[in-house]
């Protein structure tokens, strides 16, 4: 697998496909109404035979709920976002998630190090990337975020793509890749928080939403970084059975989670007393939960002078600053940043090596094909 | 003046309200659609008879723009929220304020070390903080976001109150305390920027907003921290001059902001072009411009591994989230906790040695008292 890097052009601003936006003129692609999506390439742009969309979770749950689930309904709620926008972000959310596809034309001043053929999943948001649908998507039907789709998309110059790697499925190349932010900054906290505190034991580390897929890899990324203590917090008896199960003495390093425990994780007071139990309060907590109403209760878990991440879209960014201030909670908010550095090989790395966390993944997408 | 601590009672909860919280069950009182606001006391809280409430810039600029800015519409508008929640958190803006008063009742519990009498600020929100106004808001002309105000609050175990200094006018205290968290996180963000490069220069310090109450205290504040270099970005020639004879020459430690650039904090081009040209990027961004949509600009304005501090209530999570990823921009995004410990004395420090910042504040409230 190839990580292509970003050019370093700062402050040249064509990279950044500006000259995309149609409306309102002169803000990033990610704020625009409208992009422009046309087929033909700029100099240092990529176009991609688009095979299928991974729409993002919030967005994906989103549509379902507005469309009631019926697979036609969906189907046009899409085409019409995308018809109109020219990229798929949706309108409420805000949020769009990604695409895989195969590398069909590169400018002559790409620095994205591409070549046509390569079959690659793009790592920055569908929010950004210009995007024509020309098949209806009359193969989705409705049941998952994983569209399959057939159309193009542009890459700019300081786009990130990842090429798929030959030794794992697509899809659950394309799963991991999706998340890969979240266990890359985990790590990086987990290091700096360990590094505080060089004689003592690791940092304690609770993740609300441990069974999931960003929440499993960023248990198995908190461990390999040097927690003495993974919470896992789930909401129900079967998210606990999974997480246990994945990590049933078979993975190196031990289990997935040291202590699991139930809680619903917009009850503040049910996840600090549950975190507290289980050997809290965290120094680090990482929120994967994707229904609003967490930030309390990840704030009540941490220690003072602990860390709190906000991975999920639906994060409120004035109820973790006016919740966090309301209990003079002295933590470090962070706003997931889905771009770390080696984000791709690293969460690549954790499914091949931890089988526990592959066996997690391939609950949620299916059997591998 | 006397900084009042939290208790430290974790995991135990009521102190931090919960038994105030009418609806919906089990959140906390900052989430609460409503709150109990009456005047009988528990044992470990305070109640205190409010002279004054100090509305969050964001929430009086959306009441002043919802009602054509028509005073009696604004005092029906803040009365009809306090009556019907039990608190003033604006519904649209999620945000509070602060409010001074004079303490009345001390629960035989209370941590706070408060006593009858003592005239405070609060330093959590008004978005949690039990409220009765018993004048109908009757001295209030609607035209400031001061407001006089007869009635009660009470404060929790776990809530921070300051009593206000002798030796500074009080609404001059309250402005200043009201920010207070953004000077001291911007100090405690710099000094860590510059401790990871003990040989080097200190940091290059990007103020969005500089001009403002929040902005004027976190140049300050980076500037005593150990910043190299502050570069205080203003939206137009008025807030420019303004700036600049605030630091005319008689700071100590030279003027508040060593560059001083104009440029639309929505714009992200213009932005990062302005910082660029004045010797940027900045390795610390602060963020303090009450508009939405700025978060673009202050990611392109920020170095790879740099960090940008969000104290803007009108800060989108997905957007910051979204908009780092897509342009694949490694910066570390805080949210702007307005709980730091020693944060009040910090501005009120900061007020006193640095008459610039003083006069830029008397600007902005009128003249002192």
């Amino acid at each position: 697998m190839v990580q292509v890097t970003r050019s370093q052009l700062y402050p040249d601003v064509a990279p950044l496909g500006l000259h995309r936006v149609l409306e309102p003129c002169g803000v990033l692609p990610q704020a625009a109404r409208q992009l422009d999506a046309r087929a033909a390439i700029w100099p240092d742009e990529v176009r991609v035979a688009v095979q299928r969309l991974n729409l993002d979770a919030a967005s994906f749950r989103q549509l379902s709920e507005a469309t009631g689930g019926d697979p036609a309904a969906l189907r046009a709620a899409v085409l019409e976002i995308v018809a109109s926008r020219g990229k798929m972000q949706n309108p409420v959310t805000g949020s769009g998630g990604m695409l895989t596809g195969v590398v069909e034309e590169v400018g002559p001043c790409s620095p994205l190090g591409l070549t046509p053929g390569d079959r690659i999943a793009t790592l920055v948001s569908l929010s950004l990337t210009p995007l024509v649908i020309s098949d209806g998507l009359a193969r989705w039907d409705g049941r998952s975020e994983q569209v399959p789709c057939a159309g193009h998309a542009i890459l700019f110059g300081r786009s990130i793509a990842a090429v798929l790697p030959d030794d794992l499925p697509a899809e659950l190349a394309l799963a991991v890749l999706d998340v890969c932010g979240a266990p890359a900054l985990t790590s990086r906290v987990v290091v700096a928080s360990a590094r505080r505190r060089p004689a003592g034991p690791g940092p304690v580390v609770a993740i609300l939403g441990a069974a999931g897929k960003s929440g499993s890899l960023s248990a198995a990324a908190a461990r390999q970084a040097g927690a003495s203590k993974v919470i896992g917090v789930v909401p129900h008896e079967a998210e606990a059975a999974l997480l246990r199960a994945a990590g049933a003495g078979s993975e190196p390093g031990g289990p997935l989670a040291d202590e699991i425990v139930i809680a619903d994780a917009r009850d503040p007071v049910a996840v600090s007393a549950a975190v507290g139990r289980a050997g809290g309060p965290a120094d680090v907590t990482v929120v994967c939960v994707d229904v609003p109403g967490c930030e309390g209760g990840a704030i009540l878990a941490t220690a003072d002078g602990g860390t709190v991440i906000f991975f999920s879209m639906a994060t409120s960014f004035s109820a973790a600053a006016l919740g966090a201030e309301g209990m003079a909670a002295d933590v470090t908010m962070l706003v997931g940043n889905g771009y770390v550095p080696g984000h791709a090989e690293l969460a690549l790395d954790l499914i091949r090596s931890q089988p526990g966390v592959r066996a997690l993944f391939a609950r949620r997408i299916g059997p591998e094909e």
